[in-house]
């Protein structure tokens, strides 16, 4: 049986109520869940004694707000999904308990989040640390769910928990995809048909990237131009960038090993997709 | 009888086993215990279950590692100490435990660090946010209590707190004096004997502001010269600032009310002190 809390003392007493030494897995969400969502939650369900999914729309990691009020918003359909996977506690706070005095910018991100999303979206991944750092201190979880997708997020998320958090255990885990190598994101269902079907090409692009490397191309910007030049097939499709980073650090490389990850941003007919693939997949 | 923690895992233990709805007071402290801190113990004594004092000389706020390395460190005194004013557990952890990552600067002080202490001991209040918020997640306490003493640094912490941890309700003492008016600190013992004669002219000056206030002058210039005149009789005391700021924000006033607080900062034979006194106790 799952339950929904949207009461910070709620949960609370619900927190604590769990024995000290119980295993508590946070899958923190923004709703709109997918196959995605569901593969960290079967992870945490593995693993822990608890599951907790949080659902909160993060204003402060929206640049603009009418993407913000554009987010897709599926409350009850995430519940009712939860329920199937055996979550223990949907929580779904208001705004006014979590941040109930003005909102500072105390909290930055580290390095890691200097390029790339963080370049694209100023103030996107302060938003990011601002509201995980937040959830992780009222929800206490033991373990924290982290799709891989988001690899530049990850990132910056390990570092802050490494820090704020250490008690806290950070689990990554695969991006799901379609059948044609789409990964999932609560964003795809904004593609129109015809950007649906170009979207297939992002994977594909990257997936170029792999297996140039497997066939012996280590030069980044040799691979960097190969991916480049799959996407250029389609005229719809606008990059935003394409970089090869070391794992973690996010660090430009210029020979490829395999720690390393090629990662992406492109645009297509106005929705923004992002993608990543490690080598060490190879 | 009083419990030394040393070890995170035991605290954390010993938190645990507190029921829900007790309230714990937390009096965070580099240590070198004297009668300020011990106002701050009873005041926590008066109003919580549990009194729990940490001792930690938190190297991330000071400007330079001799700083550091000579402040005093007193800890079989200052758990004697505790002892006697019946405090539940003295927490001194290791910085290992308490950061047993890299060191990021990911906190950073609210608008209220910009001047003041914060321009002379630059990174200062950065140090002081992150030790703070780490103590206050690790000892979770319900109350938490500081001096009034440093008047900016409780408006920085203030600040981080009500964002960071909205739960812990922040509880601010007064300032414990010598008979001649100096204000209690640590620093207080490296004070030769003559510049411990000198560092009376401080709280006299300040006071002198409060005479001129309550007998008219309002101009906030003209209270400042007049605490600098009182300062300028004793050439061996070099001003390293004095203002006049509201209460809490730390902006700079021109006309003042009661509301204001006169702040400031001198050295005397090497050694810094700092002192404020409010216009609302006039």
């Amino acid at each position: 049986m799952t339950t929904l809390f949207t009461d910070l003392d709620s949960y609370s007493e619900w927190r604590n109520s769990i024995p000290f030494g119980k295993t508590i897995g946070f899958v923190p969400t923004m709703g709109a869940l997918h196959e995605g969502h569901l593969s960290l939650i079967r992870a945490a369900s593995a693993q822990c004694d608890f599951v907790v999914v949080s659902i909160y729309v993060n204003d402060l990691q929206f640049g603009s707000a009418n993407d913000f009020q554009h987010y897709p918003r599926t409350q009850t359909d995430d519940v009712n999904l939860c329920s199937t996977a055996n979550v223990s506690v949907v929580f779904a706070p208001l705004k006014s308990q979590l941040f109930p005095n003005e909102i500072m910018t105390l909290l930055q991100p580290s390095n890691a989040a200097d390029h790339f999303e963080g370049s694209d979206r100023p103030g996107h991944f302060a938003g990011v640390v601002t509201i995980v750092d937040r959830l992780f201190s009222v929800v206490k979880p033991t373990h924290a769910y982290f799709g891989i997708k988001d690899y530049q997020q990850v990132a910056v998320i390990n570092h802050m928990s490494s820090q704020l958090h250490p008690d806290i255990s950070i689990e990554i885990c695969a991006t799901e995809r379609e059948p044609d190598g789409l990964a999932l994101s609560s964003r795809n269902r904004f593609l129109s048909q015809r950007a649906r079907t170009s979207a297939a090409l992002l994977p594909k692009a990257l997936t170029t990237a792999i297996t140039n490397w497997k066939s012996g191309v280590m030069q980044s910007s040799a691979l960097i131009d190969a991916v480049h030049s799959v996407l250029a097939q389609d005229p719809t499709i606008k990059v935003q960038y394409i970089s090869i980073v070391q794992a973690g650090s996010m660090d430009q490389v210029q020979t490829v090993g395999s720690a390393d990850v090629v990662i992406a941003a492109v645009v297509i007919d106005g929705v923004r997709l992002i993608d990543n693939m490690s080598f060490a997949n190879a």
